[in-house]
């Protein structure tokens, strides 16, 4: 009975108790700002869970961060709004990386920071190196820093496979060594230590996570993130050899495999929870233009077109759409916009490989903050679970 | 009468005991590799004094390193070589900035390794600032190390004056840290922990010393150099600007100034000991195509064209040249040559702002190593001096 009275009231415009829309919530610049919470994140959480702290909508955090366990993330996540998050709600930028299993068997050189043999390992590879286990073997190779060049001058051999490719998990310490080590694997067909080849082109391939150029901290301007860190391997790899870089995949907000395991996790929720009423609309809050809104659109685009193609999947309803709602607590700022290049236009602070589309950085909502973008959602659906 | 009679003897194309050459070395891929002394050196360098350790020919040695006072370098090249090396031949990267006065009072942001405010100082600056000293000061700008992130989350604000100009003197360790802070310091006018300023461009002058892509050590590959730091900086500045990086001066090989430098140096050691044979031809010995040979052909096309100009130095004789001698015991060999880029030329290894003219990367002479460049710059001068 309930649910047909919920139809019938969003038909006639009236209130609606059960959900036919979920929630992606980007987490830096909308829930935090570096480690310090965004204080309207725990007010609007609180409208979001019922008395026993159950989600009253599916909800899925959907980062680019890309350094840590989905258990610790949602750990933290738990901590700082003060209901209780699981994993299963938490996708990471390199969550995609368990469907390339082609590489799990595979010798792969891992870069960025956290535990990162930990994440490789629970993705799935089997035969992971650090760049620090890399730069232990070969010692001569890291040369830029002066007080850690080797004092032996000709280290024995150590025995290393072949590596087989190159995943760039988010942006490493000390980008001198994995910029360096990381162009000796690409130049040496997999065995770094060998003179550089002519025929090391095309290169093993890179598969990388998060491209975002800039993320939001405490500081007054955004910092730098993973995508500053490929834009210096792209253009090293560029002025050595004269040729492109090449990413066998691009992981992490715009890209459309992000959303589709997004929109996954959401009707799994829906599904767990028993709500019968169809999944309608992904609302996808985040502060980034080129990532949060400029993926939301592109997958709003996608969504319009496979269901006029006829290739909807099981679960998805007819008329499905994805709405971007922007948030002012981070990279975005309604005052500070970015300086114009040199057309006029703001720089374009996407990846390289992400065609710059004008019509896909437009918002379909601007709110101040994410509490704000909570209301606004409730009241575009009808929304009044208590 | 020796003066005399050495003229008629190269006249007649005999042998000449007095010298009209002088050489300027290369160091690293010339001399030593990383910290291996290359034999040849040792060997070359019995030929070029005499018994009490005197040097036959005016000798200067011109590294792009930047790291280290003159004199510590002239200590190390003693050791090195086994005969006496005065700080007088010995010339950095860095040693032009002693002709921007209109700086030297200025606060400066300095990028770098090794002593850099005793050799900021030494070249006249007297408010030099580091990158460390800069990070300490505004401690929420370098965040891209988690676990160096400040707990104190509202830093109190520290006075700091306005940076004028940023001094680029090699490349630095945690490049991640200089290219952050630096990038600030561009986009905020000088005043890093404001919010970015759309009205900063063009930026504060950024000076430059040694813009060598690579350089050679102990690995079987050249390793990153200070050009591919910069080749980073100009990169990121492009991406979050949509604008060129500006330099206000580039130092170092194979900048003319330079070369200007050595000349003088050069003339300098042959007043001192009273050689009045007028010096004619510099020979520049070294490893590198896209720095030492085409510094030297760059600076032989100025002689030339300054020659008929009407615009000679003092002390320097019509005819002069600067000859380029190539070694294979750095950068370059003659099996491994660099993969062509895409339209079958070499990839350009030069900086940005020194347009590629095929035809200075052209060596006057090819040599396996320094002692035989030496054998033929004497028999080329048919100098005899024992």
């Amino acid at each position: 009975m309930r649910y047909i009275y919920s139809v019938d009231v969003i038909n006639s415009g009236c209130l609606s108790v059960l959900p036919s829309f979920g929630f992606l919530f980007d987490i830096d610049g909308v829930l935090v700002r570096g480690k310090t919470p965004i204080p309207a994140a725990r007010t609007a959480f609180q409208k979001l869970v019922d008395s026993q702290g159950q989600f009253l909508v599916p909800v899925v955090f959907v980062t680019n961060a890309g350094n840590c366990l989905r258990q610790k993330k949602a750990d933290q996540l738990s901590h700082l709004l003060g209901v209780p998050i699981s994993q299963d709600q938490v996708m990471m930028s390199h969550s995609p990386l368990r469907m390339f299993k082609h590489y799990h068997e595979k010798c792969v050189l891992v870069s960025g920071q956290g535990p990162l043999l930990d994440i490789a390992q629970d993705l799935g590879f089997c035969q992971p190196i650090t760049i620090d286990t890399l730069r232990e073997k070969r010692p001569l190779l890291d040369a830029v820093d002066h007080d850690r060049r080797p004092n032996v001058l000709s280290p024995s051999a150590v025995e290393l496979p072949k590596i087989e490719a190159v995943v760039l998990f988010g942006e490493p310490v000390r980008w001198e060594t994995s910029l360096q080590l990381i162009i000796d694997v690409l130049l040496t067909s997999g065995y770094p230590g060998n003179p550089y080849e002519q025929e090391s082109y095309p290169h093993i391939p890179v598969l990388a996570c998060n491209m975002d150029l800039m993320w939001v901290a405490e500081a007054q301007s955004p910092r730098f993130g993973h995508g500053t860190f490929m834009v210096c391997l792209e253009n090293i790899y560029k002025k050595i050899t004269g040729k492109e870089l090449k990413y066998e995949a691009l992981m992490g907000k715009p890209s459309r495999l992000t959303y589709q395991y997004a929109e996954h996790l959401i009707r799994a929720q829906a599904l767990q929870r028993s709500w019968e009423q169809p999944i309608q609309t992904l609302y996808a809050v985040g502060d980034n233009v080129m990532t949060d809104v400029y993926g939301a659109n592109l997958y709003d685009r996608y969504l319009r077109a496979s269901c006029g193609a006829g290739c909807v999947p099981r679960r998805r309803p007819p008329g499905c759409r994805c709405r971007s709602v922007l948030v002012c607590t981070g990279v975005y700022s309604p005052r500070a916009q970015p300086a114009p290049g040199p057309r006029g236009r703001p720089a374009f602070h996407g990846h390289r490989d992400f065609g710059f589309d004008p019509a896909l950085v437009e918002p379909d909502h601007i709110v101040p903050d994410v509490d704000a973008a909570v209301d606004l959602v409730f009241r575009l659906e009808n929304f009044a679970p208590h």
